[in-house]
């Protein structure tokens, strides 16, 4: 690769080094992350650190680390990369990002061709393509070696140009260690109308005779015994500078969003998706940086709200939600405050470049909507049942679930200023009114909804099982048996002084919600009290523990035992009475 | 759709509806789930079953659920779909299997045109390519219309074509709703010794002119009031059968195993991923239905092992995850058992194809390598530190975690009769052996590895965090503290009631896991804990809280507080010694 970052950063891309975070900059993704000791050296001979920090690679609390990662201390890098064919659609948010602000800047991603074998680079360059993102350009190093062994199409170029040409981009052939010809390709992906991707044949180990094109070093150094012959045949040591091209210059942004929208008021029933869509589209209303993304089910997650207000600034990326992911990740790091939504269930098919987002330290807000049974007949494939746990164990996550409109607005409204990666859980079915339109709900907190001196339980939930717990706490008055409703809209971080508080008055704590028992609000409780002292009560915890099939949303709740009934009857079990 | 189902299932699919699991039967999947009704449509014109059973649709206790899933009652499908463009690379595993059952059926895959745009359909292109796998034939259904408006690519049946045709596929535009076009294109299909994709152009709600290519009517039942001119435009209420062709004879399997290879004995520190590879090979030699998956990270996870001895039993899916559980969810399917190995944190890849393959109840056997911080210096990218989360939260799983070699073995060779969903999580690093090669490692079991009468504190671990453990107990008599140590090799189901005497008789339980601290061991242990009775005493929860960079194992170990200075710090701290 290094043939291909040399005329890139010497000659192409237009890159302040002093300055990676200037807005007018081309941007450069390095989709293969493992080749980040290639990316590191061109950036150590384009001036942005010295030889020192250079050989600190993968040494503790050096930011040159095993795979690139845009901590603080490394501003060169936008993105994390190193779970392959991840980097293409990052680098389609940024052309978008560039476009939404008018900025004739340019994206280069440097791909792998083993990554080429993940369906995520071919969605993303379906995306680029319809998106007329023709700023992108894609480098293929097809040096045909993976990390075992050849690759499906080892130095046949002819396969990956057929293909790009079908997916609607220019493609170009060359060998990639041909610098005139490299110069060529990438002025000819600059001239081109449509998105282009280079394929470049090389040599992994190109110049060095013992290591070229042969099996087995993946990811190994040269050993030391052999480095001075190593780098005898490349030339001799040498200090090569280069200065990259000169970013163009770009105003500094200033866009006026349309405004004209309300912050959403309710006063009946309503559910918290809808809720959800439009209190978005009253923030696309009123701050530009807001980008709405959709995974074609805008009708479902009420995306569509924002890109009635604000349609340059709504992006569809089909049923993709992997692409949704990675553009989000790429739509942030140039400064847009990225909304993504689709059904909770399909964020698992992005659970890794979410996961990725995270060490890309990405403000990533993500909506999952259509979240436990309670969606009812379209049965467990369109149910979200893991997607708490899911976002609970990322790092630096902040995970909402709101039970009303009201408390839905009020936190997607906090959402826009929450750092890393946040979580709104919304449900398909309407829930009635709990809360005034200007309550405050602060992320860590939690609403007591119901309690008194003398309370025999603490019946926690969030969304609609909520809800159940207030139907639960009448049922369990008819018995004598005083309870106390907690609504743990935020998950996490959860309110563990109120629960430990809880536990202490009343010594018995059921904890109900429409999701698998592993992972989600169950645990989150459970967790909160081991963190804050010595356990003493009891913790019933209730959850789905079956697959479910298909039946009403009433049937599946009282069927998985989360309904008023079950609340109930858990409590009276456990209270012996 | 119901053109391309017609003409299949009268003259192409051999298939025996009255034993749906016959191995010689071809195969069908519908990939796009959501179009239910119509294969249970086309199932009951078949004879599957009666129109009181049709008409039972999404209704509770129905085994015709809003997606197909195949649940005991439903056994004519024989993976879920649901969540869209996972079901041809299911097909392709059952193409597979038949290869290695050397049975000539075919595999027919009912594919949507909203879901091309999901990659893993161009993964498992790909992959059904390399394959050579002639006797899968794609179709889509090219109606143009997605859940919320026109698809990307609308009717230009062109630009599949094309795409197709760049794969390695034969492709085929027809008019879809022409049956002696339908009926040329499945012979053609036949014929050809490439894989097929038939591309149909066709109107949704073609034949009812309110309907028909009309928007706004996805998902949506004709209205009661319109269905009497929707069936009369139709052709009247009619009682169509048909029976399809015979499925072809095939022998009972008869294969032998080739043996020769030794259940793996260690009395040397090893890794658990080497012994994970060893294990997969002892079976692969032992079990001619065992058939081991990789995707391009055998030399890593030790799948190679199992190559060397049963090549024709080993698929290798290069860096394609999704498509590797998809194919493992299709080859199971078809009785075989299937174990698929690769990074733990690339599994996340496939968070989506697995979720669903707990709705299919499939046995996906898994296994994820280099789980923790201690893989050291590739850094966060490479680390599965949510894997126990993801796993621990589907239904049915089983979670299993060793510390050693013996023990690696053991639970590997248990999953081999593991319905479900398991998991083997593995480290890179080797670790010393604790156990003997006798030593039975029961599901939901545990091992006792220290104790006295008069602990005064338990510690509880899996993996690595095991021998660290150990290494804190050492550390902790020197303070004159005496600890026990729990190996929780069985993270799910888990040892609940060692966990409960254990908290009972020391009162302070500390768990330590290398994984988020978020949905893994030391959520499981709570988990066990306040389902098991009233809670009195401590629970430490060690694990990762931040994210981690490059470092040594060591370092790491260190930095997120789960070494054995640090779960000594906990005991001592929870102590006040």
């Amino acid at each position: 690769m290094a043939h291909l970052m040399a005329v890139l950063f010497a000659d192409h891309l237009r890159f302040d080094v002093k300055d990676p975070a200037y807005r007018g900059n081309d941007r450069f993704v390095l989709s293969k992350g493992h080749a980040a000791p290639g990316l590191y050296a061109t950036l150590k001979a384009a001036g942005a650190f010295d030889d020192e920090m250079l050989l600190s690679l993968r040494r503790e609390g050096s930011p040159l680390q095993g795979h690139p990662a845009p901590i603080e201390e490394f501003p060169w890098v936008d993105v994390a990369t190193g779970s392959l064919g991840q980097g293409l659609a990052a680098g389609l948010g940024m052309a978008l990002a560039m476009r939404i602000d008018d900025i004739p800047a340019r994206v280069w991603v440097l791909l792998g061709d083993s990554e080429m074998a993940e369906g995520s680079v071919w969605e993303a360059m379906e995306a680029v393509a319809f998106h007329g993102a023709s700023n992108v350009t894609a480098i293929l190093d097809l040096n045909r070696l993976g990390q075992r062994g050849p690759t499906m199409h080892g130095w046949h170029a002819d396969v990956f140009r057929d293909r790009a040409l079908a997916f609607g981009w220019q493609a170009i052939e060359i060998d990639g260690h041909d610098v005139d010809a490299i110069d060529a390709a990438y002025r000819s992906a600059i001239a081109d109308d449509r998105p282009s991707m280079i394929v470049a044949r090389t040599e992994k180990g190109h110049g060095v005779s013992f290591l070229a094109d042969k099996e087995g070093w993946h990811g190994k150094p040269v050993p030391a015994d052999r480095l001075d012959e190593a780098i005898a045949e490349l030339g001799g040591d040498r200090q090569i500078r280069c200065t990259p091209p000169a970013p163009i210059e770009v105003p500094t942004a200033h866009v006026d969003a349309p405004g004209g929208v309300a912050r959403p008021v309710y006063d009946a029933p309503v559910a918290t998706r809808k809720a959800f869509g439009e209190a978005l589209a009253w923030l696309a209303a009123t701050d530009p940086d807001v980008v709405a993304l959709d995974g074609e089910v805008g009708n479902s997650t009420y995306t569509e709200d924002a890109e009635a207000v604000a349609p340059g600034r709504f992006i569809e990326l089909y049923i993709a939600e992997q692409t949704m992911v990675g553009v989000q990740t790429g739509l942030q790091a140039l400064g847009k405050k990225a909304f993504a939504a689709t059904f909770g269930a399909f964020l698992t098919r992005a659970a890794d470049q979410i996961r990725m987002g995270a060490i890309s330290r990405a403000d990533l807000r993500l909506s999952g909507s259509h979240a436990g049974v309670s969606i009812g007949e379209d049965g467990p494939s369109q149910m979200a049942v893991e997607d708490l746990a899911m976002f609970r164990a990322l790092a630096g996550s902040t995970v909402l679930y709101p039970a009303d409109g009201p408390s839905a607005v009020a936190l997607l409204e906090r959402m826009a200023s929450l750092e890393g990666i946040s979580y709104l859980r919304t449900t398909r079915e309407a829930t009635p009114i709990l809360y005034d339109a200007e309550e405050a709900f602060p992320v860590g907190g939690s609403k007591m909804l119901a309690s008194s001196d003398h309370d025999d339980v603490t019946l926690v939930g969030a969304g609609i099982p909520l809800h159940e717990s207030l139907a639960a706490r009448d049922l369990l008055a008819a018995d004598g048996i005083t309870a106390r409703v907690l609504d743990c809209y935020s998950v996490k971080p959860i309110d563990a002084a109120t629960l430990r508080s809880a536990l202490e008055d009343t010594g018995l704590i059921v904890v109900v919600e429409d999701h698998r028992v592993e992972g989600g609000l169950g645990d989150a409780v459970l967790d909160a009290l081991a963190a804050t002292g010595p356990l003493s009560g009891r913790v019933r915890k209730l959850g789905v523990t079956q697959m479910a099939g298909s039946a009403t949303p009433t049937e599946l709740r009282a069927w998985a035992g989360i309904d008023a009934a079950a609340i109930a009857a858990a409590a009276r079990e456990a209270l012996g009475r």
